[in-house]
């Protein structure tokens, strides 16, 4: 059937047939290799002259086998296939000695057993391509990589342990969100795509979600904590709606609220709570927005006509990107320089109003459009400029300063700076808020790249069907560290709102610092996550249908407002110094240093024989390792910042210098300070858990966070002696070991978050 | 003046007045510290009772002074600052005694000496916090920060560098985009924005560039490397137009040039380089993306009829994502699996038709439009159904495979793979534009980031003027390591272009790999940049009408199309195993890995003592300190991979999961090749250049790019014991100086990349 006579006189010839067969399929056989396998063809003497001739003619470059005959020898091949057990199906040379028995007459058994070796050394010559080309002839191997049973995790409970004691909060707004009224807006039109918006959050207001933070006298329930969980779950649903939302509850509505006195709250805060009066949080200019204290727009009071006049300098004073402006919103909150008298005192906040009921701009207001942004479109962002508005004394938000009767400026908080810090502080909540809604988008972008990947299949081994790509390890390698990210987040979040909404004079510093640090860690994660989203669903994820474009979009900006991340983790760090000093309040300043210093000296020859070589895997599944590598790690930053810094100014180096000099190591002390804390919380709701298949996996995700967050920083471990190669190299395997294993549970862990499918709306994943 | 008769008696007790100032004002003190004041304060035998009762006073949290008596500490302080030297103001003590001295009377020196000791305490106490509030009371500090002089770089010589040979082709790109029917496309409909682009690319065509590849004998010049040129440089304006441009002319034109014969190039040619015959290039169907060897779509030859039938069997094996469907396309190059009498012959290539000359799709043929996307919005892509769509045999694209007169398939590569592979490999010029193209786009978006961040003002000292965004250290360490990897990747793709063009069967694989790496590397490279520019230009970046927003959006893709990068990795890791494997032809594949282990051991033991340790300045900056580090690593990472897969496929596991446990290295083999290849280019054209400023400026460049990048894999290196911690922190001081000092040229570096101001386009860079 090979069609020659020569195979017929001597059957053994064909023991090279799978041999001939793969240097003209597949893989790649360079002219060199050719030369090599000729060379091992005429060393045999048990070979004829003739068959050597015969068989590198199989070999000659220039003629090589028509495309018929190559299938004809595969066909011939395939044959024998059914007669090996799977273990010599991965051999050419089994495969080459069994057809060549089975085409074989009696008594030829000793001349087969001849070709073994010259096949063999051809085998080895060729390594793993050799083998690889042998699943060419095998058309029913069994795969171990269908590695995915029936996973032991319930979504119900891990769902119960996500969502707590807010469960009916949440369970209403997503019932709410999947009222056909909540379907996404997929026109071109910003214009009516801003409309739509706007009606999303007046049937939001209806629902009383608007005012749901604001004192039950005005109609609202003062409940805080729902108001963030209401942010976190609108975020399922489309995002610029989420944050209308929180420009018109959270920035004006609580700018009146925490700014204002109760003259302001019994005029203002019933009509924001049910957006009868949409307002706008106009303190950013485009001259000032990281360095919101420079702002210059001015309000000049006139102690006679007892009136405040606003008014911008120059072009660069506009407030900009303020949501609301440009279409919506009748008032604003202010922020602006007090002067009265000639005199500055600071940046106060005032109720301006921008528009009248019909939506016409008053007079002395210039609203300009913002235009189309990276995402968000369904915001109406504007820049304001006044040009010598009066408003009444009145208007003045006065919780934090006010102008008493002699028309002088009072306040409890002496300092310009310190009371406009205080303000701001009240205004945290923002960025609470901000993460939490980025963590949600953060969910939906896995839960759609998960499932996805799930279903997706894309090559596999030759005959057998194709692998679902999260069977790929870098797939894994890419999702599986972020749906830990995800859930650790879940969990720090949920920890700084509570610290937040518990806070007192005393820790509100540390709180503030908190905040900003799981902010900026937060959202940079959101940006990171949903990147990886878009790329693991490849042209899939780019469609806009699938909405992991729409997100990554909306979400980008996370990064920068409610501050701008990079200077947010300086606070961080200028925190944690000052926090130090705190701590130790009756040692000096180098005191602090040296102890920082001792301490991490002796943690480290404590452990020195013992730890930084352990590779045992329970001693790296353990959470006291993890919590002691990720503090040591923070107080060691900690420490080498504050001695660099008082270095430079040791040397004469003006603060402000000192600090940009050490600014990316400050920017260090923030990360690895938030890192700590979440790595804290999530160890301590993990153990917090009842023993079970919950526990378990979330104990996995743990150790993932964890291991993920070491080796990402296994440079410094390894430069500051605190583990060996060999210790960073059994992590690396231990983390990939972790995302084989919760790639098992990835689908439950990702329903867990129950998503509405109406939110998640992506056909991949939606429509089977 | 400060209004008590005590400073008036003891005019000493005005050396504590700056003190109290900071208490009340911007640095944060706890109740903690302030009782450590207080207690100091007690102690002090020289104060009479009634004195210390005063001074407490100002530390009562009860009764804080008010806003006005703040102030006028503030004035009287600031008088006497006048008097002082730059050093002794950052020192609290100084300024009080200063004070002090101003308002004291004769003979009291020895008092107010007394004062210094219980200052000097409390402010040892405050530490750092204490020196910085003290540039409250500076208003004319000289600031070291403003660290810009005038570069001695001149852009226009290193644009000549970055040009060469290619000026003229460059040159005649960029002033055709500065004509005005170039203006952007600004409207929201996507369906004019689809038209807008389809009349670009006439108007390209019309000036010849479309066909530039083409033979001249069908209206083109010929010349491979000016259409990669022209695809570079038109992607400085929108990435739609290079996408419908590459679409049309590179796609469906040059398949229809090397995958068909002379009757084709007659026919076709001509008509697809004037864009009178727009095209598709359609081979993805949705079911089959990266593995596209297993498309489904048929191709079936009836001999009697002399034609062939194309057919889409199953809706998932649509043909997806095909630019210039949705909307322009009349013909299409289809790959399907051609049937000649029930056997499969692989895939191979036909020219279809899709619709007639006035748009309409002809009988059979179903187009769907893929609808909105992330990006690239102005490329009309669709879905593609074939229901027994007959065409002529010839229209079989026969220049690898076609049939004879008797009906039977025939081709001068036997097995289908190899010949499907050999007809993508002629395709490969894709994986070279799209990152060429890409890099254009992360170059704008650095000439954005880069100018704006250096007019940005944001804080500064007290009392100074704010400073440029980017003398941020943070700043720099995000922006001018990727603008070093701009310049390296210029170089790099500019060496794979002139290999590919110079390919021959020899080299055509190792090619192939590198066109791939640099594909992944560079598109990835892409992303990143304008992700970290966005965040660097703040709200700014996040308005369309800046234009990093389309940048990213459009570019995104470029990480998944032309091959996903994650699988491009894995190929080129593939790649490097068997080119061992041809270098070392004689030895077996045991031997190669020996001989890779023996190599690594014999390097390493040869430089352990003197260089794993060797922070020299010198050496740190000595390129072929660089290059044996990259190329060590890539070495060991490929023989460390070699032997992991070998381990597992010799306990008898088959190659397909021997490959996929193995993923995440493979891939970081291919990650350590292409670094090496980037590097090795680098440091090539870095010493082809004439001694000079532009030269010294490439170089910094060029050890940015080396030791950002071994910093980024530090872990890597520490863990192989290849360097010490010593060293990797020296590296990372490195660094640090480098961002700063190629800071100072970054102006001209972004403005040799000359990209016409009308193409940034970017208001925030370009309307000063």
């Amino acid at each position: 059937m090979v069609g020659d006579k020569l195979f017929e006189e001597n059957p053994t010839l064909y023991a090279f047939l799978p041999l001939f067969y793969m240097v003209w399929a597949d893989a790649v056989l360079t002219p060199s290799e050719i030369t090599r396998i000729k060379k091992l063809l005429e060393k045999q003497q048990w070979l004829t002259p003739e068959e050597k001739t015969f068989l590198l003619s199989f070999l000659n470059p220039t003629s090589p086998p028509s495309p018929n005959q190559l299938k004809s020898w595969l066909k011939e091949i395939k044959k024998t296939s059914d007669y090996l057990s799977p273990e010599m199906k991965s051999s050419l040379v089994e495969i080459g000695i069994k057809l060549a028995k089975v085409n074989s007459r009696s008594g030829t058994e000793e001349t087969i057993n001849n070709a073994r070796k010259p096949l063999e050394d051809i085998e080895k010559a060729l390594g793993v391509v050799s083998r690889e080309s042998a699943y060419h002839f095998n058309s029913l191997v069994k795969r171990t990589t269908e590695e995915v049973g029936t996973s032991s995790v319930d979504h119900n409970e891990i769902n119960k342990i996500l969502d707590g004691e807010d469960a009916e909060i949440i369970r209403k707004v997503k019932t709410l969100l999947q009222d056909p009224v909540f379907e996404y807006y997929k026109g071109e039109s910003i214009h009516e795509y801003r409309e739509q918006v706007l009606e999303w959050c007046k049937l939001l207001a209806q629902q009383g979600l608007g005012g749901i933070a604001f004192p039950k006298s005005y109609g609202g329930q003062g409940d805080m904590r729902k108001y963030f969980i209401v942010m976190e779950t609108l975020a399922y649903h489309d995002i610029s709606m989420v944050i209308k939302f929180g420009v018109q509850f959270g920035l004006w509505g609580m700018s009146v609220m925490f700014l204002g006195t109760e003259k302001h709250h019994k005029k203002y805060l019933k009509d924001i709570g049910s957006l009868k009066l949409p307002g706008c949080f106009a303190m950013t200019e485009t001259g000032h927005g990281s360095n919101v204290r420079g702002i210059q727009t001015t309000a000049t009071y006139d102690h006679n006509s007892k009136t405040i006049t606003i008014h911008t300098p120059t072009k660069d004073d506009g407030k900009e990107y303020i949501g609301n402006a440009a279409l919506h919103g009748q008032m604003a909150t202010v922020f602006a320089k007090l002067i009265i008298d000639d005199t500055d005192y600071g940046v106060n906040a005032f109720v301006v109003p921008l528009r009248d009921a019909k939506g016409k701009t008053v007079k002395g207001v210039t609203i300009e459009d913002c235009g189309r942004k990276m995402g968000l479109n369904g915001v109406d962002n504007g820049k304001i400029f006044f040009d010598q508005v009066q408003i009444p004394l009145e208007n003045m938000l006065d919780k934090f300063g006010s102008i008493n009767e002699k028309g002088e400026f009072a306040s409890p908080i002496a300092s310009d700076n310190r009371r406009f810090f205080t303000m701001l502080g009240t205004l945290v909540g923002g960025r609470i808020g901000v993460p939490k809604a980025g963590l949600s988008a953060a969910k939906s972008g896995l839960s759609i790249a998960i499932r996805y990947s799930n279903q997706r299949r894309q090559f596999g081994p030759e005959g057998g069907e194709e692998m679902v790509i999260l069977n790929y390890r870098t797939h894994q390698r890419r999702l599986m560290p972020l749906l830990a990210n995800a859930y650790a987040l879940h969990f720090a979040l949920d920890y700084v709102t509570q610290r937040f909404l518990k806070r007192s004079d005393d820790d509100i510093q540390e709180i503030e610092a908190l905040a900003a640090g799981i902010k900026a860690y937060s959202t940079w994660n959101t940006t990171h996550t949903l990147q990886e989203c878009r790329e693991a669903c490849g042209g899939k994820g780019y469609l806009s249908e699938n909405r992991i474009d729409t997100l990554k979009a909306d979400t980008d900006i996370f990064t920068t407002f409610e501050g701008d991340n990079t200077v947010l983790m300086q606070l961080v760090a200028k925190s944690r110094l000052s926090e130090f000093k705190q701590e130790f309040s009756d040692i000096n300043f180098f005191g602090i240093i040296n102890y920082l210093t001792d301490q991490a000296k002796i943690t480290l020859t404590e452990m020195n024989p013992i730890i930084i070589r352990n590779t045992d895997e329970d001693h790296l599944l353990d959470s006291d390792f993890h919590l002691n590598a990720f503090r040591y790690r923070e107080r060691d930053i900690l420490s080498s910042a504050a001695k660099r810094l008082k270095h430079y100014i040791d040397q004469g180096m003006d603060s402000f210098d000192a600090f940009n000099q050490c600014q990316y190591h400050l920017f260090n002390v923030g990360v690895a300070y938030i890192e700590s804390v979440i790595m804290e919380q999530f160890v301590l709701k993990v153990k917090s858990l009842e023993e079970g298949n919950s526990k378990n996996v979330l104990k996995k995700l743990c150790d993932l966070y964890a291991l993920a967050t070491i080796e990402k920083n296994k440079g410094w471990y390894l430069e500051h002696d605190y583990m060996e190669g060999a210790k960073t190299k059994a992590i690396r395997r231990m983390v990939n070991k972790l995302v084989r294993e919760v790639r098992q549970d990835a689908i439950p862990l990702v329903n867990a978050f129950k998503i509405p499918e109406s939110c998640l709306a992506a056909p991949i994943v939606t429509r089977i």
